[in-house]
C-alpha cells in the first residue's frame, strides 16, 4: 500500500506535465516560491488570478514570448468562468503549450485547484502542483500575528467564511470551531463576519477573544486593525473593509 | 485604530533589520519564497535548522563568505538549544552580521518563531519575517491531497500533535476537533497518532474516515500510504513510519 505516490512531482520538468498548477503566494511578487517562478519562466502561456504576483509577472520572467491570461476578467459568471478556465487549461496543453495556472495564494486553500486537476485528467493531460504560501499564514504574519505561540495555542484552524453560519450550504460546525481551543483564521469572511462572530460568542468564544483585521496583506495597499470577537461585525463596518481581507481570532491576535 | 502596522516589512531591505525569520519550507530547495533566497543571498551568517532547505543551501547562495551554523547540532537539551539560538541571534546583530535564521515550513507555524523575535525585541534588534510554505498543506499537496475541497469541506485544521490527548499540558479539545467538519492536518503526530485516533474516534469521529500519511514530504526520501482512521495506530507503526510526517484526516484524503 505504501509508496512514492505523485513522489515524481518533485523531480519532473515541465515537459512531462504539460499543466502546472502554481499557488503564488498572498500578493507580494517575491513571496511566490522559487520553484513557482521557474514554472512562470517556462512558461508559454499563464493563466492567471487577479490575487497573487499577478500585477508583478514581470519581475519573474520576460512576458515578452509569453500569452498572460487574466482570469478574473473572464466575461463570465463564476461557474461557467471556472468551466471557461478549465477548457482553456486543456485546449492550451493540447496545443503543445507550456501552461501555469497562477492561483493566489496555495492552490489547494480553497482555491479549486483540485477540480481544475480533475478537468485536467478528463482530458488525459497530468498536472504537476507547486504549493504556495497561503494568505491565511502569511498575512497574519507579516501583520507581526503569529498564528501559533507555544504555550497558547496547539492548533489553528483556516475557515471560508463565504457562506454564513447556519446556511443550508454551510459545511462548517461553528459550535465546534468555537471549542477548539485553538486559533480561527478566517478568510472570505468581510460580508459574513459579524455573523460569524455572533456564531462563535453564541457557542461560548468570550467576546473580549482578540481579532485581527488585515486587507490585502503584503501589497503596498495593506492595512489592519486589532478589535475584538464583540466588536468585530462592527468594526469591519466602520473601517469599510473590503475583500480580500484575513480575519484572526485568537489570543495570538493579542501579542 | 487602523493602520499599516508592520506594513514596512515587505519594502525594507536587510538592513533596516539585522535579523531576519525566514520560513524555509517543507524541505525541498526551491519550495522557499524568492525573499526569502534573497535574504540567503544578503545573509552574513545563517542559523539553519534541520528541516527546511539547509542540505541544500548552496543552490540558493554562495555559501563560500557565509556562516552557517546547524542549530539541529546544539550540544543542548531543546529548551537550552532554543535559548542559545536566541542568545546567538542577538549577538550576531549586535556585531554588525546580517543574521538569517532559517526554519523549516513557516516560521509561525509551531516554529517558535515570535519567540525568537521576543528575544530580539528584548535585545533592541528588530526582526523582518518573511513567511514560507507550511508542509502541513504542502506536503499532502505534492503526494496528490488537498487539504480543501469545495462542497466538500469548508475548513481545515492543522493541529500539532505532539501533546497526547488528555495530557494536563494539551491545548487542544479533541472532542470539537472531531465535530469541526473539515480536514484535520496533524504534524509532529507519529508518536501520538494512534492516541489521537482514538480520541476522534470517540468524539464521533468515523473510524472509516479516509486518511493520508505522508513521510519526508517533498524530499527525494518522500513515501507516504492511505489508510483509515481506525487502522491509524496500527499503521503508523506496521509502516514504521518515522518523523517528520504529515497526517491528514477526512474525506479529502480519499480523493
Amino acid at each position: 500500500m505504501r509508496g512514492g505516490e505523485n513522489r515524481a512531482v518533485k523531480l519532473v520538468a515541465m515537459e512531462k506535465h504539460p499543466v502546472v498548477l502554481v499557488g503564488g503566494g498572498p500578493g507580494a511578487w517575491d513571496l511566490i516560491t522559487v520553484r513557482g517562478m521557474h514554472a512562470l519562466q517556462n512558461a508559454d502561456v499563464i493563466l492567471a488570478d487577479h490575487l497573487g504576483p499577478t500585477a508583478e509577472l514581470d519581475k519573474l520572467c520576460d512576458l515578452s514570448a509569453k500569452e498572460v491570461i487574466d482570469c478574473s476578467k473572464l466575461p463570465y459568471g463564476r461557474q461557467v468562468a471556472q468551466e471557461k478556465i478549465n477548457a482553456m487549461l486543456v485546449e492550451h496543453a493540447q496545443a503543445g503549450k507550456k501552461v501555469v495556472r497562477l492561483k493566489g495564494g496555495d492552490p489547494f486553500v480553497f482555491g479549486r485547484g483540485f477540480e481544475e486537476i480533475q478537468a485536467c485528467a478528463e482530458a488525459g493531460i497530468t498536472v504537476e502542483v507547486v504549493p504556495g504560501v497561503t494568505s491565511a499564514i502569511s498575512v497574519p504574519a507579516v501583520f507581526g500575528v503569529p498564528v501559533t505561540q507555544r504555550g497558547m495555542v496547539h492548533s489553528f484552524t483556516v475557515i471560508s467564511g463565504h457562506v454564513p453560519p447556519g446556511h443550508p450550504t454551510s459545511l462548517n460546525n461553528w459550535e465546534a470551531l468555537a471549542q477548539t481551543g485553538g486559533t480561527l483564521v478566517v478568510i472570505m469572511g468581510v460580508k459574513n463576519g459579524g455573523a460569524i462572530a455572533s456564531a462563535l460568542i453564541d457557542a461560548g468564544r468570550p467576546e473580549s477573544t482578540p481579532v485581527a483585521v488585515i486587507q490585502e496583506g503584503t501589497t503596498a495597499a495593506q492595512t489592519g486593525f486589532r478589535t475584538t470577537l464583540g466588536e468585530l461585525g462592527a468594526s469591519l463596518v466602520s473601517e469599510g473593509v473590503q475583500p480580500p481581507a484575513v480575519i484572526v481570532i485568537g489570543d495570538v491576535a493579542g501579542l
